[in-house]
């Protein structure tokens, strides 16, 4: 039984890679700089890529991937918008993968040299094994969900290039501990930035910014 | 290949579901009413045991399995409280599933005649699918994470005995909207009993602890 498993998966996970190979060939000849961001449920994940386009709009044309086991609450926030945005339904699978970003990526209308959010599934742990074709893996983690998550969900924090930590306004009424949360980042990832910010606020998003539209112009330079 | 996947998850199913009916044969011949208790990261899952096993420690033996995919930060806790806690490490598995209650049960003091909860994996999504022959559901979402997650979340949410909103004392700062919450619940779930409460403050402890001490009269008279 586990062996069978463990089987299909490794198929699984050869497939995915394949055509995670394809969508990131696909991204880098249209000088797409595409992020998939993780991160659990109610991390604030919408409100982060709101916040991100609102700094970046006037810069880069930018779009965004939706994925939600249901519901397109989220898509039609971007879509009210007049962000490019397309939904992907995983009707109860819990991440995305590479084949459905290729799907997708097809049937909206994709800038070129823009700044694609693939916005995953709610889920610190099965996203973190589906390469999707993105440069960027974010993930986010938020004060109210407690410094222990890197320590927990090791997997996701270890490769991550880039990580959020949001709801700072709110860091001290939920006694958060940011010196514990640095150490076990840190324990699995030395050297990956770690952006703390309030997509109420505001606090921390134009740091974040400035290192999204600096990595674009290093991996696309002239773009 | 997606036909084989679908084949061997229902090998799995079926397999995990003929364990969990033997985990259940176990519990009701001890007497042990057994929480599964499913949530998103930080939605509080560990202060909530530890504020109903304060609650109803006078009137019942308790004990505790933790599910993590590493660390045992939160059988420590309930190890230096005194309570049975047996850990379980998944090593990056998202849910905890049958046998490894079954090897669990074997593995430390399960009092009879006890409230047991098994904490799962912080994950809204892959701990839905798997029974550990529980008697009861119980499924916790926190104000912080917003009011769309049985929106976007609906099986864990669709098959709960109970719904538990945690952190009501901050539910003003995040602007939680109370009515839409219960109305994504209610699409989902007529009946089940919703237990708005703080982990912090204690409100709402008491009317949950005295439903759950009703229910285990109820499945156990005369324990």
């Amino acid at each position: 039984m586990e062996v069978r498993m463990v089987k299909v998966l490794k198929d699984i996970m050869s497939a995915n890679n394949t055509i995670a190979a394809e969508n990131s060939r696909v991204f880098n000849e249209r000088k797409v700089l595409t992020c998939n961001l993780m991160a659990s449920p109610g991390a604030g994940k919408t409100s982060f890529i709101t916040a991100t386009y609102n700094a970046v709009k006037d810069r880069t044309p930018f779009a965004v991937i939706e994925g939600d086991i249901a519901s397109q609450i989220d898509a039609d926030k971007f879509a009210a918008m007049g962000v490019p945005v397309a939904q992907i339904n995983t009707g109860g699978g819990c991440h995305l993968d590479a084949n459905m970003i290729q799907s997708a990526i097809n049937q909206f209308g994709l800038p070129d040299n823009s700044i694609l959010f693939i916005e995953n599934v709610g889920n610190l742990v099965c996203p973190a094994s589906y390469k999707l074709g993105e440069q960027l893996r974010i993930v986010m983690s938020s004060t109210t969900e407690g410094y222990d998550k890197p320590y927990k969900y090791p997997a996701i924090f270890t490769d991550a290039d880039a990580i959020i930590l949001n709801k700072i306004d709110i860091a001290h009424a939920v006694e958060f501990d940011f010196a514990l949360f640095e150490k076990g980042i840190r324990a699995l990832n030395e050297q990956v930035p770690i952006f703390a910010i309030s997509c109420k606020t505001g606090e921390g998003i134009q740091a974040w910014t400035d290192w999204l539209m600096n990595r674009k112009t290093e991996i696309y330079p002239g773009a």
